[in-house]
């Protein structure tokens, strides 16, 4: 082991994201030169290892395919979409206003919990997927209602299960799963959101009466955007510093802490004395949900009042924990919240499904010039739009897999809660959190500029799903931190790696292969450019892998040699571009693993020709997309660059051939997507359309 | 010459994009291997041939800078920001109905006209310049307003004007001007946007009566989106195939014809006899603009009505045109409606700065983590935020100038009517409005991402700015469209070149240096990695027009190969991916071209330094971005690749350290900027922002 770790301190500047190509490797670069010139024509065809999908148009059975995609809980979310569709008056106008909004948001989360007889709150805990299911159900039927829920009993609920004990579950669970007791989760303050130790809301155990008083010090420190603030919640998991008073220096700050604050009366509704409370006002979307902030003047709050799972005040003001500093318990308080990431990491590829239906659908009817003196083709005929569009839907599934088995593993965590796992989970989910959120947002605009002018009529849907999808990318963890952190899990694992140490599950690839994924790339492969070749998953995953760890190896490089001279903070920032790519890049190799196992999995052989077909096109449109690293390194040689392009219009083309099946296979009916330019039936979209505008 | 079109036409493979490398080759590649082991030192420092800013901080003088920014139109525009300033009641309030919204656009444009006496339909055809520079200050105010006012006066005004004779003008000029006569431009149909030639609307003339009559013979022939129609217009310009009784045959199709139609009574305001107007509805953005959907049922109107410029029909319905064909009048028509896309353009770019300058303000304000122990840090400290914002203000300096210029040539040729500019106008137009369009849509979404939670709120103005410009995307051309006939043009061009002809202004760079861009990359150079070298201009230059040039090479190669099989147009749909960055390409090296221009042509020498500094970071981030179709020709060596890599995060870095001082140099006042967050006194942003939420 220590041999390997002086190996990597010594390795030279080539292995740089950008290598200054050292004397060393010149004799491979001649051989690589006379290759070049006289190939051995068996690697002009490659090994075909997997057989793949070929050139013929794959049938699909979109039934067959749709059962094998449907997650185990379709029936509550079936359930869901029954429900207001049975009522109109629940349903969300295309205008209304912050204030309606409001009001019947509440309304759909009473008519959802006391009329239908759904109540999510007991699942949080005990069935989580179940739960993530309802979450994403309900968000396609207005994602205000969604994050209203999620509110409600991930945060505020899941506050009072994960961060409290017993005596707080008894006393409000009831409450909290029949809505008799809205509440809000209170953590961001105007001038702390990333930075949740940085928070300097105060609260201060007063032993002489057993109570905490909850102060705001200063305006930066007004808790803002907390939802159900503004009009509806009763209560608040109010976070805070926890201070006690100390014989010896005055007081000691203990850290952060959550404080279950009621903040209006149970039957007047009316703030409670000391509680200001404003209106955030109007958002980019989401406006159904009443975000408000909160100042505290000495709010007087019971010593119960502690959510005291993780530390705990008695009587006499002694402060007890299991965990044994303010880092630890900071970091088991945020982690028992790595279920909200989860959630909307899953959510997130609902609404990329609901928009990639409406674009594709809408593609293949709309109908725009065409060969001379020959009817008008569908705008999905060309190029440019199987380019904007196949690898977005091809994403679409290669996510659907990646986020369902985040589910699967949360779930299992909080089953077993085995330690390898919790670091697996925590890292995947700020992952893919932060890397589907932005695909998603960046997917909506490309999705109503490909609809053109009838993409810009609130009706078809992509206004609001993208207002309302936005924020995505920043509460519950801002993608930018989060892909940090992602960076900095896969620092210590590399780090872990050196010391013989073991891996947490999903980056297994670089417990097994880092080294042959650091040795210089072959110069015979990296020309090798026939489709079995390209189609081939070895190839595919190898290729992800390699980019992931060679960014990780050089970065560790970079940051080492930074650190001497700027500090860790100061390197951190340095290589700041190189981590968040590394990180991505990571994200997009356990997305691609997934995706493979998936269609490894599928048990119908015409969904798995066309699960492969996708999953091709995802794999080699990410390659593509990033040729300039692969080719800096030489792994892939210009011929080979040609053919990944070529394929990949070619695999959209296919794609584009059965489209309407892959969406159609979502299984999401015209009363959840709503567009009019996206119904199901092609011959009733425009004049859907033109009925809504009144003709 | 033939020699010329020889060598092209045998030109191998080898110079499509990704170029399989042949043989011929060889020695050049064996020579830069041999020269990578014992680089000549003269190499490694590269020929200063234009002085750089060097490392220094750059001292900026924001007035100087202001002043060279500022247009010769600064003052109409201020007269814009005073009088809205001066009248709060004519403010769009954060939330607003649809209906009130347009009442109240309705009001602005009124209260411009009549109250602030700026008409600006007299420039519309007389100084055009003054005219973007109105629409652009009228836009910031609010876009819904802006897209009214050009309406009103481009589309439904310019289409009088341009496609007129004098007896419209002079019966119509009055009226338009003074918003007596609201009007709208019909041409858009619910099945036809982008291909104008597809309408379906027929107007026949009837002898017996001296008539044109109007109908919509099926429903996707109904014109839709019509700004104007759904409440305050008063006309129509109605494009519709023009149809001539005909002895012989019963009826000639003359091709599509512009034609005024009254759709509302002058007195009543009530739709006239066979005019069917419907509401379009609520839109993602601009519900200031009330967009309707017009059917006409054998609508009557007299001859006259037809606007005649290029095509006219006598008293017994004989056809006069001076034009010779359907295409050429059609070309004609749309040809004067190019000036709608200047607009676009150009507004574009200032709803680019208004973005830029909240994103710039706030994240130097907003603090978040920082070294431990020590004071938090401003968020655009850290470089990943450099990353998405500096490059982004870099471009919206580039695009100022590019947009400048367009709009320079673009009044030139109003007055000259020289072909050449013409020509140029043309394809400059569609490709900025293209370019620019698309670039600020995504930057929207960077910067609502980069500004976090605060981001989100509507008061800081990111969602209203997207949501009103998205379409601006679509409208006036769609961007994929319109980036295809950019690509047509320098097609014809190229051809033009290997006949001898003349080329137009604007790709002067084509006919001067095509033969030495299709070279071979220069295996020396391709490894000058040195700071002076990579900010010299004509490096930039070259590299920008190398990739046109050879991308232009290579489809045109591509174009004439797939023609044999597929067709034209089938041809054309295989390479329409290579088309589109063809066209990026041509518009970038347009871009950067303008920038170095004005670079050298600001007089105050610390503000050039800062433009010098600010045009590098464009030039580089855009190869950068780029970096793969550069490796893959071998015009960049690896070294230099990474080079390039460095000196773009360095330079974020130094225009991140100036980066109060050019957004300042935009010169937009707080109250047209309007977010709080986005304050040009920092200090008071917060608590502007916590008096908005009644703190």
């Amino acid at each position: 082991m220590e041999s390997d770790e002086a190996n990597t301190t010594n390795r030279p500047a080539e292995v740089d994201r950008f290598p200054n190509r050292d004397h060393a490797i010149v004799a491979q670069r001649v051989q690589r030169l006379f290759l070049h010139l006289n190939p051995p024509p068996e690697f002009s065809d490659a090994v075909a290892l997997v057989p793949c999908a070929g050139r013929a148009k794959i049938d699909v059975n979109t039934d067959q395919l749709s059962k094998y995609m449907r997650g185990k809980y379709r029936d509550v979310q079936q359930r869901v979409y029954d429900y207001f569709n049975s009522r109109p008056e629940l349903q969300t106008p295309i205008e209304i206003s912050k204030d309606e909004h409001r009001e019947l948001c509440m309304r759909q989360l009473m008519g959802l919990v006391r009329e239908a007889g759904i109540k999510p709150f007991r699942y949080v805990v005990e069935d989580p997927a179940q739960y993530f299911a309802i979450l994403e159900a309900v968000g396609s039927v207005d994602m205000s209602l969604g994050i209203k829920m999620g509110v409600q009993y991930s945060l505020w609920g899941g506050s009072v299960l994960n961060l409290g004990t017993k005596k707080h579950r008894d006393k409000y669970f009831e409450g909290i799963d029949n809505m008799e007791y809205p509440g809000c989760f209170a953590m961001t303050e105007l001038h702390h959101g990333s930075n949740v130790q940085g928070i300097q809301t105060v609260a201060t155990f007063d032993p002489v009466k057993d109570e905490f008083i909850i102060d705001t010090p200063n305006d930066g420190a007004i808790k803002w955007w907390i939802g159900n603030a503004a009009v509806h919640g009763k209560f608040a998991t109010v976070f805070a510093k926890l201070i006690l008073p100390n014989d010896i220096k005055g007081a000691s700050d203990m850290g952060v802490h959550a404080f279950i604050v009621p903040i209006r009366d149970m039957k007047t509704h009316i703030a409670l004395p000391g509680v200001e409370i404003h209106d955030c006002g109007h958002k980019v979307g989401l406006n159904g949900v009443d975000n408000g902030a909160l100042r505290f003047h000495s709010v007087r709050i019971p010593r119960d009042n502690l959510l005291n799972r993780f530390g705990d005040v008695s009587r006499d003001g002694k402060y007890t924990s299991s965990l044994p500093s303010i880092n630890k318990r900071f970091a088991a308080t945020l982690g028992e919240l790595v279920g909200g990431r989860v959630g909307l990491a899953y959510s997130s590829v609902g609404v990329l499904k609901i928009a990639v239906i409406i674009a594709v659908r809408y593609s293949l009817l709309r109908q725009q010039f065409g060969p001379p003196k020959q009817p008008e083709i569908s705008i999905l005929d060309y190029q440019s739009q199987q380019h904007k569009l196949m690898p977005m839907l091809a994403s679409t599934y290669a996510f659907h897999f990646a986020t369902l088995h985040l589910v699967n593993i949360y779930s299992e965590m909080k089953k077993t809660h085995d330690e390898q796992l919790v670091g697996d989970v925590h890292a995947l989910s700020a992952g893919l959190k932060a890397y589907v959120t932005s695909y998603t947002a960046k997917s909506l605009s490309i999705c109503r500029e490909a609809c053109g002018g009838h993409g810009y009529a609130a009706v078809n849907r992509f206004g609001s799903l993208r207002n309302d999808h936005d924020i995505f990318q920043t509460f519950e963890g801002d993608n930018t931190v989060l892909l940090q952190q992602v960076a900095g899990y896969l620092l210590k694992q590399y780090q872990e790696k050196f010391r013989g140490g073991t891996l947490t599950v999903t980056w297994n690839y670089l417990r097994d292969s880092m080294n042959s994924y650091l040795s210089q790339p072959n110069p015979v492969t990296a020309r090798w450019e026939g489709e079995d070749h390209l189609r081939d998953p070895k190839f595919q995953l190898d290729a992800f892998r390699y980019r992931t760890s060679r960014l990780l190896h050089s970065v560790a490089v970079r940051l080492r040699k930074h650190s001497k001279t700027l500090g860790s903070f100061g390197a951190w920032n340095r290589c700041l571009n190189h981590l968040l790519t590394l990180a991505e890049s990571h994200i997009e190799s356990v997305v691609l693993a997934k995706f493979i196992d998936a269609v490894r999995s599928c048990p119908d052989a015409s969904s798995r020709a066309a699960l492969k077909l996708v999953c091709d096109l995802y794999a080699l449109d990410r390659i593509w997309n990033d040729i300039g690293t692969y080719r800096n390194v030489d792994y892939v040689a210009p011929n080979k660059a040609k053919a990944i392009h070529k394929l990949t219009e070619y695999l959209s083309f296919q794609v584009k051939n059965v489209a309407k099946e892959l969406v159609d296979a979502f299984d999401l009916p015209d009363y959840v997507t709503r567009a009019p330019i996206g119904m199901q039936a092609a011959e009733e979209a425009y004049s859907q359309y033109t009925q809504y505008a009144g003709f």
